[in-house]
């Protein structure tokens, strides 16, 4: 029904995730509206990230250049290391500007059922890091999810005897969340990782 | 704080209607992933997109041939004709498979608040259609809006005389919808528009 090239436009638009067939249909569409110099601007961005970003060889954050900024920055915290489970993990901890430590990137989270084992995510690469670079800290930063905690676990279970401190982002209720709204596992959470008020 | 090439990228995902911050850093993010062969494909399809499709020099829907598809088709019922705002409209319609008469695609609806006056949507082109092919019926088919009636009333009484059959599309409760979620003025339509029951 549609031309061949608004229809093969539909189909490229359906790769990325969460992209269905009207959302693909309405963007193919809004191409049409755009100024040349607009869609020539978007296919150069496209080509440019895939020719120039590349994961840095000490933590596995995207980057442009030999090492990442985090990496290379000597001024940050040399001893806490945060380890998270994508690089926009890092970019979003990061932005807060609370953290000073340094960053590493796993490729994902252990799931046994999905066939994801630790050597897949590049554990071996942490330990090896960590016992290099003499860490006084590792703070584990997954998401809440029964894959977080796995990985977690066999994180600090590889770690035992090494005299680091390892920590956990806290789980719990989000700020300015109603408490009605809270599932039944982040109340119990809440509850079990209850802190004193001195 | 993101590499530039991702800084970039986010941006110009931006320049899309409906896609904010949020989504256009998970699309770009997820560019990283997609096979150089897909990106490839995606950014093959958006300039080919621009350069080979232009609107048919007779109805306006967009075609990659001199003149579209419907207009070539002898077959179809040429005494009829089903004037849309745009060329998504016709594809639609089109696709419905009941409809077997010609199309005509306006730039947009009449909107004197937005400064869209007649002759910035094309009517004049649209009337020296009619009278130079002799249709016998029109069918506006405009989403129902101020506008979209507007366009209808601006567009009936330009043929007042010319001895052709103007019809609207149906307005009233979509099938399958649940009646209390109907609203008044989509209800009151419904009853005003009622028909018998032969």
């Amino acid at each position: 029904m549609y031309p061949d090239s608004i229809k093969n436009l539909i189909e490229a638009f359906k790769y990325f995730p969460g992209i269905g067939e009207k959302t693909a249909e309405r963007l193919a569409f809004s191409v049409l509206d755009l100024d040349d110099e607009k869609v020539d601007l978007f296919v150069d961005s496209m080509k440019t990230i895939k020719s120039s970003i590349h994961p840095c060889p000490v933590c596995n954050t995207l980057t442009e250049n030999e090492k990442c900024n985090v990496c290379m920055d000597q001024s940050r915290n040399q001893k806490v290391l945060c380890v998270v489970e994508d690089a926009k993990s890092v970019f979003l901890f990061d932005r807060l500007g609370s953290y000073h430590g340094m960053y590493h990137v796993l490729s994902g989270l252990i799931s046994p059922l999905d066939g994801v084992n630790p050597e897949d995510i590049g554990i071996e690469k942490l330990v090896d890091r960590i016992k290099k670079d003499h860490f006084e800290e590792i703070i584990l930063a997954f998401k809440p999810s029964i894959e977080g905690e796995t990985t977690a676990l066999y994180i600090k279970k590889i770690l035992e005897g090494l005299n680091i401190t390892i920590s956990q982002i806290a789980n719990g209720i989000p700020m300015g969340a109603d408490m009605e709204y809270i599932d039944a596992l982040t109340l119990e959470r809440a509850l079990t990782d209850r802190k004193k008020i001195s």
